[in-house]
């Protein structure tokens, strides 16, 4: 009777030499000495391999020539002390079973492969060392954020991905319309008849009906922020938080964007703009704090090959509260410094990339959080404050930039209902956020996140398209 | 100064008398008496409130008015044993302040409304027990599914929404074009310039390029599965699950059915249908346990008011290991049944719901796992059997009907090429898919779930509309 399969990441963790194990994975390399060969075989669960020794004679030369680089294989044989360097045990395989082969056109022979290439193999790159670790950071941050939330009381919501509103009329929406499969490659055809699209200028009717025309009897966009529905979750349930897709459709080819994308947002009733900076303090430690300690194998690969000075870097993070400043004090500084910028600091305008970077890589040489923005550059749910400012923060990190923006929101009606009428927003079409105040209203904030951009933030990749197992960007729908 | 807020579930956990808290929330009632009025407070961390007791005078009779059902307002006093029944502790109030009031024009007075009403108001009903109940175990299930996964060396995956490929050639697809945000209420207006879908029968790019037309350079569309790019991870991660939103655009209104819901599929190299069984089988005893264990307050407000006897039915699912049969014994026990059906069971023919609902509620008065159908209804992708069958399996449970449904994937490059051709599926639109294969190819399994389904399983709750905050159906936009 065959062991039951166990884990690389379990087994390497033994305490002890097991006489019988069956494990299964991909192969790394091989490696053919006297009398034996040498697998290195990974299953996925950990950066680190497990060494099989192989005898010769085992497989045969031709059952041999299928152990090699990408290959699927299971072996079954004892766990003993390693005699080699650089691991405690090794396999002395008695049985090993090609499950898939890889031959020589195997794309991922091991070298150095660039980050573009890899890109075109999305599909495989998972495979790869630094991949494989990005994807396993991916999930034990996610772990992390709920874990967080969750131990702070936080609910975990799910607000709508197909929506009839844009949240802050700040970034371009894909539009959501019905459509007929059998395009190519399995894809939808536009639907002539009854697309909502065709229904664009419809009138919105409250009781819908998709007799009107669309699927949804009127026009449907992607999200581009739960901010809004999480509010009036908020306003009933005291803390929750949303982590779900959202969308844009901006047509940027940057390192910075993609069109599709993870976003934290949080959001909890009787916070101020104080209470919500704390929280986005605290949060972000906290997801570091967890890499650096469930994820330090994975983390040293960033280290040694992506950011040297990486995981020294995160853990000065930790060391002492950050800084926070106001706008206004921003625009002092950036203006006061003897930095050229392209865009000269002056208060009223929003802060370009080149005045974050300057305040949290020069100034500050650390994360800084600013508050307290000129309403006019800032959307309309924003808290207004004396002075023209509202109560708006955003935190800003070495390497990335803008990593957080949160507001503590606008719960006064009237104030509410005279800064829409400046934008020109239709207080109709938001009946059911205002109702939000009318009734029971209070004090809240919250702030978004972007999973992505946290991602980089502890790995150094440079890239969105390489935290992301399959990007979405502009001409790249591939997967 | 103020005592640090606290939240009414870890009040109500105290174990000893406090002299000074602070609280805040809603209120659910107020009960004047003699010399003191009785204010019900809830603040969305627990079915149960606190009972705050108001000093007359403390407020005044005008001040007391605006504390009404519904009004948000925060509380210090001294946390003291209850003199009432049915609770611990109670707030003896030294200060209350309202912050926010609710008149008596506030939609949800203290007394039962429908469901139907409560969906009107999606934005308020959140504040009744009832939903409330349902999104605290919305949110504690989502927990437990990650700590299943996690602890079993799952990592967790982001599959994208947005795809071009649609799965299984099953589920009508909603298109994604880009759009010009500034219709009504915010809706953005079909771009007729740009748009994706002007695009349709433009030959698929594999580099793409948005110069070619739409956004993605080929027609886009909202995912029904991210199965086939979660076994792209699993043959390299080896354990992975996704967690997220998925899509149809079926216009068919009913009570199970939603145009967006939440999925959950786990991916699992080298597992194969047994072992894809056992996995179904322990993940749903794992959240129905944790719901039992931690959600057992909010479990009993369903116990009570929705489906009489719901706690036992979920205890005794625990109890035992769960029916396995074949496609093949259930048509004959559906055939040789006395109960007479709208549609003859006959083998060959998918069951019909009115079979799955025989099959648990009469015949098994239980969960029951279907496997190895004919291939001739199921998907391409699924593995394939002496016999004509397939490796397939489907959990059909007692309310709610089939649960989940999954398959051992078909590894073998050969007959999933012969299956495509069958099914006039162009190998060329899944060379990422068959690469998968190609190399290093392995048995694995997995299935998708449906999250809301769960969740009616779990509270009894018969309508898929009231177990998501804002749920997506053939004309139902608001929000």
């Amino acid at each position: 009777m065959k062991p039951a399969p166990i884990l690389i990441a379990s087994l390497l963790k033994s305490e002890s030499p097991l006489p019988s194990v069956l494990v299964r994975g991909w192969v790394k390399t091989r490696r053919d000495a006297k009398g034996f060969s040498f697998v290195e075989l990974n299953d996925g669960s950990s950066l680190a391999s497990l060494q099989i020794i192989v005898p010769e004679g085992l497989l045969g030369a031709e059952g041999l020539k299928d152990v090699s680089t990408g290959a699927a294989l299971e072996a079954e044989g004892e766990l003993a002390a390693s005699q080699g360097k650089g691991q405690k045990w090794e396999l002395a395989a008695r049985r090993l079973n090609v499950l898939g082969p890889a031959g020589p056109d195997y794309p991922l022979q091991k070298k150095r492969h660039s980050d573009e290439f890899l890109r075109e193999k999305a599909h495989l790159r998972a495979r790869t060392n630094k991949f494989g670790a990005v994807f396993r950071l991916r999930s034990l941050c996610s772990y992390a954020v709920h874990t967080f939330f969750r131990d702070r009381g936080f609910l975990y919501v799910h607000t709508p991905i197909i929506t009839g509103n844009d949240c802050e009329g700040a970034g371009e929406l894909f539009s959501v319309t019905t459509g007929r499969p059998g395009g190519e490659g399995g894809c939808p055809k536009p639907d002539s008849a009854g697309a909502a699209s065709a229904n664009a200028s419809a009138p919105a009717d409250r009781k819908g009906g998709a007799a009107g025309g669309g699927f949804f009897g009127k026009p449907a966009g992607l999200t581009v922020s739960g901010q809004l529905e999480a509010e009036l979750l908020a306003l009933a349930l005291g803390r929750v938080y949303t982590f779900g897709p959202t969308f844009r459709a901006e047509n940027s080819n940057t390192p910075r964007h993609a069109a599709e994308f993870w976003m934290i947002e949080p959001e909890a009733a009787f916070f101020d703009l104080d209470d919500d900076m704390d929280l986005a303090e605290d949060f972000v430690k906290s997801v570091v704090s967890t890499a650096l300690r469930e994820g330090a194998e994975d983390l040293a690969l960033f280290d040694s090959f992506v950011e040297p000075g990486l995981v020294s870097r995160l853990e000065e993070l930790l060391t002492a509260g950050w800084a926070r400043i106001r706008y206004s004090e921003a625009v002092e500084i950036l203006s006061s410094s003897k930095a050229s910028f392209d865009y000269k600091p002056e208060y009223g305008s929003d802060l370009q990339t080149e005045h974050e970077r300057f305040l949290c890589d020069v100034h500050f040489k650390g994360p800084v959080f600013v508050s307290r923005y000129p309403a006019s550059i800032k959307p309309f749910y924003m808290r207004q404050e004396e002075g023209g400012t509202v109560g708006a923060m955003d935190l800003l990190v070495p390497k990335v930039g803008e990593l957080v923006g949160g507001s503590q929101r606008e719960e006064r009606m009237p104030l509410l209902l005279a800064r829409m009428k400046e934008l020109g927003l239709d207080p109709a079409a938001y009946w059911w956020y205002l109702d939000s105040r009318r009734w029971g209203g209070a004090p809240h904030s919250g702030f978004g996140l972007g999973f992505e951009r946290l991602l980089m933030f502890l790995t150094g990749v440079s890239n969105i398209r390489d935290v992301i197992p399959f990007p979405r960007t502009p001409g790249n729908l591939e997967f």
